[in-house]
């Protein structure tokens, strides 16, 4: 007989991230849970999404790393709530570490709760924080076959966003392969490509945080 | 009282890593674990390495991915012997995996032994595969504050090796802050910068394989 270790872990994670999702429902905020390798610009990401869009959409951030604040001092300069976990050695966000951040942060007036997770393309997939949607961050740095390489976390993406396209030339990043992997792994995901230092692609994001919050691209709620 | 899960997992990973550099050093092969994020450039480093000094050293390879043969068969394109580990969801190498695979290789004909682990910085560092070297990768596109954010893993470190510096522009790198915080982190590390697409600072990788054999830099056995 086989005893998996992590089974009544991840069932005992499942009941508190249900209860997560419950709780975010009741206040009418959608989480986001944002999921990459370290370095594929998470933070960067949602900290030119909180500058631009924090006239229209009202966000929160909750943060982990395995140590430093850096994360949730960079994005807290935007204005907007940023509570950091710090999670020692465990690689990734549990839902109850989730519960407790969440805790420290008024629900009531967020409309988005951006999830950034502990850099890792393995681990934190197994573990549902509550979250609304999961976005599966790629960098053009990394390798068009990361998909094919990780297809646990892709497969489970509901977004995969392809990051620091204005570097694209550069490391000679191959679109079609890349794109044929997130095909063929994830066909499930929606796709979008971006690029948060130069800006280019953000608007096809911005439309879907708005979508994700039930509101027309002119910020109206339908 | 808290049960660590882990801890009879790691004893046994343990024991078994002892084994393997028991093999190591018996067959006269020096052992080098490979570490990094996904896409930092374990494979890019290792397929120039195994071109450029397949005449001076016998170089042999085994790496690690959740799924698919892509890096062995890029690898075996040297003509080095190269055996691909696929772990499924296990988030990094262990010991025993490392001494099924060595079973593969003639050891007797290797100075070296690449393990190329699974991309992850977090949690491979906990187990010991019986390396004699253990070699963290950070590419210039991950941000210069990881070795803050992943200390456990750069603490472990006895070399870094600081990849992509040919585009360290591009991605606007800012090397004494990087720097600083692989010092403060990881002030045992001996420390290298290189490019494995231009070139450049490979010779002070290939200096320090021919030290690990025992070789002068002329090739010549010390």
């Amino acid at each position: 007989m086989r005893i998996d270790v992590r089974e009544p872990v991840l069932n005992q994670n499942d009941a508190l991230a249900a209860e997560n999702r419950r709780l975010f429902a009741q206040r009418g905020v959608r989480a986001l849970n944002l999921l990459s390798s370290p370095g594929s610009g998470k933070t960067a990401l949602l900290e030119r999404t909180l500058c631009e869009m924090g006239d229209e959409l009202r966000m929160a951030v909750i943060v982990g790393d395995l140590a430093t604040e850096n994360d949730a001092v960079r994005l807290r300069r935007s204005g907007a709530p940023a509570v950091q976990i710090t999670t020692g050695d465990i690689c990734h966000l549990e839902a109850q570490m989730v519960a407790r951040a969440a805790d420290q942060i008024d629900l009531d007036s967020a409309d988005i709760l951006f999830i950034e997770n502990v850099g890792n393309l393995v681990c934190p997939c197994s573990y549902d924080l509550g979250e609304d949607l999961r976005v599966v961050l790629l960098s053009v740095t990394e390798g068009e076959d990361k998909p094919l390489k990780y297809p646990t976390m892709f497969k489970s993406a509901d977004i995969i966003v392809v990051t620091k396209t204005d570097i694209s030339e550069a490391v000679e990043f191959d679109r079609e392969r890349a794109m044929e992997a997130i095909r063929g792994v994830a066909p499930q995901a929606d796709v979008l490509e971006l690029s948060a230092r130069s800006g280019k692609g953000m608007s096809a994001w911005y439309d879907l945080l708005r979508r994700t919050c039930g509101r027309h691209s002119d910020g109206v709620r339908t």
